[in-house]
């Protein structure tokens, strides 16, 4: 197409409004258009480049015998009842009621409505196993929408749901799905996405793993070991069971501590190691009314994902609890004579199993005590892991301490469900003995739209874009210099844009009157992953100057070559 | 693919709640499932459909340089403020908040969101003319939604806006769409689709079609004219002016009427035509509170679109009057001496212009009056087409009295929109002197599932879908006797159904154990133009027996002559 019949301009300045690369770029380029916080136009740029990730997805689903539906955005609250997540998951569901009165949500996800859609369509265990998958829009009221694509309210999703008679089945499929969404993010340019053990958080289920791009701009923690190849979210990262800093035990004895209400000040005035103490970190429990007081090695911080998990109760019910009058002793709390006017929940930690004499608060103000063990002093009969892992901790599978903290973007995931929704919902078959059975769910996603930013984030600068070829927006651009004023540059464009155009290539043409710098910082922005730059010139010595993605350097091609030349680049992006 | 694995059973009975053709074919044929009032889900056979539907429509719309965008379905009110539609539509627009209180909206079309998205796209005339276009999910919440996909709450629509700097540029834009539609309805196989004038309604505007399918189940009123090409959508429809049935000037004389209330009563009690007689028709107002009495001759009735349009007031504000004590003399309510206690306004339609002296209410009790010319006896300035055109009437274009009144579905509709939306919401360009100028836009819908629907209410019978070939869920159907007893016919199916496969063909294999009626009723509702039946004693004479779409028998085919057979076939459907 015509460059200047291209909507959506580039823009001059790099955005003020930009927190990330990718957001950055993609408002400067003009592909997207913010229309409220959260929500946006694909410009036809952004729609370009979305629709071949979709296209990439669709055939990887395709091949692995998913059947393309489309569902619903809109449901009821009697659906969303199904499986009692009307009731549990918090203000990110949007809720709304219709004309007639009747509670109805926008769907953040579609477990309910998967199940629903195919309820009686599978009465036989001869149609198991099998999936359905949609790439659809979806909306999720995010408090907190950031980066332009990487976080947002309204988004096209592709998510796929499978059903089984068995957990061998689901694990054959799941590991189909495993396989393909690597090819999808090694065809969408990012082959560098690794699949991370997760959290299996609200969606319940027995396993579950997140495809991450290691990046900086990343919000998620992800832990991998540099020894081999462990590698989860910080939300389920396990290290190995540190060894106890104290094995001798002792009689608890008081420690005046004056204004000493830090574990640093502590450590400080006492000039031992936070290995010997035991903190607590306390949490206030919106849905029960209860104070819960985590005890914790003091060298550890509570991972709040496996508390909330532990604890079955979602982010939006459990606060860290704000010091108040409330019979606590704020600062210096501590596992013996514990004080509260509240009901309290106590959760101990596994670093604190196996120490045999740990200095913690005494519940009286500018007291601690020493010699405190946790299974005798207060019969602590449960230790459970809420520990964050550390950078250095000890890996749980290769055993070395060697765990590794980064940045990830989580740009797909997928999760064995289990019968959460088919179970709740009624779903059942015959199986080869007549009998009623439940079947077994396995859910699998990719948001497109942060997946186009995560490609950004992996390979461009704030200059260019950089697109990965099968997902740039065109193939070829041409900029021709002096494109209007010299008939012969304009002649020779015009045929090799007819002919490039033939050829069944998506041809950009920059018909333009502006200047080489303009004309190739634009062409920066656009990424097509090849550039066609026809001058006067080069015209005289048959040329074209010709630079590729990944050329450091133009390439001067001789005018006769130039579409042998473009084949065998276009062939040697294909994946 | 293999139909034991086709996820959408058929269902054997026909469904009860299927109130049209199309609404029942789809739910037997497990294309759609309900998922709540006006919500559906599309199954494997009805999102294969709709893809090829959209197919063709992309394809339309990008031949025409329409540019892809995707522009979202959550809008905020400040947006629909824009131009004054958030407070102007009544509940089919669905208004809610999200979490932090703003006021949003579910947006059922995008002129705002177009115009917002382009807002400083396009600063200069040169990029004008320019459209962008989206295919992307709508919601209107429907009071009556009804007939499957006919009339839903949540549906996939192509909507395209076209941007100008003058009324010939969008003249001249609207004309390629006008093409491009009818390019669309005649590959999507229904080419008897006409384009009628239509109503401008909500949207503002210059000028409007509507793309209609004449069809029974249809639920608008399409009036076309047996002698020349004139149509129009009854709301806008017009008739030429009627000759006066009464031409001699008389003096006003009172007729004692006594119980004679309707117009029936009083052509029958009077022997004269309904011609002869002017009749009230009593609106309430609800927006100013205000009563509207029309005035109209007795044969004919008001058209409610027009009324509205001339009071410029919604469908939600203007209703019947209910008969209540406020003075007013319903059943012998007439122009002269009207009495009511409520702010009245009168509307006179032309076809009371010329009438020298009608008959009509007195307004009192058991009374009319004879002699009333509504210039002379209240002053009546404005007379104003509000009558719906009736079978028979004269066409405006040609003089016969050929009007005909059909049934229809709108399929499309393309709007001359003019500055509305552009100058509300203050979008402007720089002309070729430098000038800042207000765009003028046109607008351009489709509705996928509509459209899908109406292509079977055209086409198909109760017991077969007749897909056109180019939007049929498969290209060619393998329908095996005895696959999994017979060996032989199973290694002859399996060769044919790889070998169509590996030409790219879209096939569908029934792998099934069933009977061969049971799999040709499944065909039937399945609807690939090409069904090829493989059985053992065709095999024997080295035959397929083949049924194409529009085949009353089914055809014995050389097996060596079937690839050339059916790419002759396929060919002969292209469109």
């Amino acid at each position: 197409m015509l460059q200047s019949k291209l909507i959506g301009d580039t823009k001059k300045e790099w955005p003020n409004e930009a927190t990330l690369k990718s957001h950055g770029l993609l408002l400067k380029g003009g592909y997207i258009k913010q229309m409220a916080s959260g929500i946006f136009t694909l410009m036809p740029l952004g729609k370009r480049v979305s629709a071949k990730i979709e296209n990439i997805i669709r055939e990887e689903m395709n091949r692995i015998d998913a059947e393309e539906v489309l569902m619903p955005l809109v449901a009821t609250k009697k659906l969303w009842d199904g499986a009692g997540r009307y009731d549990a998951i918090g203000s990110e569901l949007l809720r709304f009621k219709d004309r007639t009165g009747t509670d109805m949500v926008l769907s953040m996800t579609h477990e309910e409505a998967a199940v629903f859609s195919v309820l009686n369509e599978a009465a036989s265990y001869t149609k198991y196993p099998f999936s359905i998958y949609q790439i659809q829009t979806k909306f999720r009221d995010e408090a907190r929408s950031r980066g332009g694509l990487i976080r947002v309210r309204e988004f096209t999703m592709k998510d796929a749901y499978s059903f089984h008679t068995s957990e061998e089945s689901l694990n054959e499929v799941y590991d189909k799905y495993y396989d393909a969404y690597n090819k999808i993010f090694a065809r969408v340019g990012i082959p560098e996405v690794i699949a991370v053990a997760s959290d299996t958080g609200m969606m319940g289920g027995s396993g579950a793993h997140e495809y991450m791009l290691l990046c900086d701009a990343g919000e998620d923690k992800i832990v991998t070991c540099d020894s081999c190849d462990y590698s989860a979210n910080m939300d389920v990262a396990k290290a190995r069971e540190t060894t106890p800093a104290t094995t001798e035990m002792k009689e608890i004895e008081e420690i005046h501590t004056p204004n000493v209400k830090t574990i640093e000040d502590l450590t400080n005035f006492l000039e031992i190691p936070a290995t010997n103490l035991a903190k607590a970190v306390v949490y206030y429990r919106i849905d029960t009314e209860e104070v819960v007081v985590v005890f914790i090695r003091a060298d550890k911080e509570v991972n709040e994902t496996k508390l909330r998990n532990i604890l079955k109760v979602d982010d939006e019910h459990l606060v860290p609890k704000a010091e108040e009058d409330d019979g606590i002793c704020y600062g210096f709390i501590g596992p013996v004579g514990f004080t509260s006017n509240i009901k309290t929940t106590f959760v101990y930690d596994k670093s604190l199993e196996n120490e045999a004499s740990l200095i913690a608060g005494a519940n009286k103000k500018d007291y601690h005590i020493s010699g405190v063990n946790f299974k005798r002093d207060v019969k602590a009969q449960e230790f459970v892991d809420v520990a964050k892992v550390s950078a250095n901790d000890t890996c749980v599978k290769c055993g070395k301490p060697t765990l590794k903290i980064s940045n990830g973007i989580e740009v797909g995931n997928i999760f064995k469900l289990g019968k959460k929704y088919t179970s709740a919902m009624g779903m059942t078959y015959l199986d080869e003995n007549g009998k009623a059975q439940t079947p077994i769910m396995g859910c699998y996603g990719i948001g497109v739209g942060r997946l186009m930013a995560s490609v950004l984030e992996a390979k461009a600068d704030e200059r260019r874009v950089n697109w990965p070829a099968a997902i740039a927006p065109f193939n070829i651009h041409i900029c021709p210099l002096d494109y209007t004023k010299n008939d012969g540059v304009k002649a020779i464009t015009d045929e090799l844009y007819a002919k490039l155009e033939g050829l069944g290539y998506e041809v950009l043409l920059d018909d333009r009157a502006k200047s080489a710098g303009v004309k190739f910082a634009d062409s920066d922005l656009i990424g097509a992953p090849i550039r066609v730059v026809v001058s006067a010139r080069n015209i005289e010595n048959s040329k074209y100057e010709v630079k590729c993605l990944g050329d450091a350097e133009a390439t001067l091609v001789d005018m006769d070559n130039i579409y042998e030349y473009i084949d065998t680049k276009m062939k040697g992006w294909e994946v």
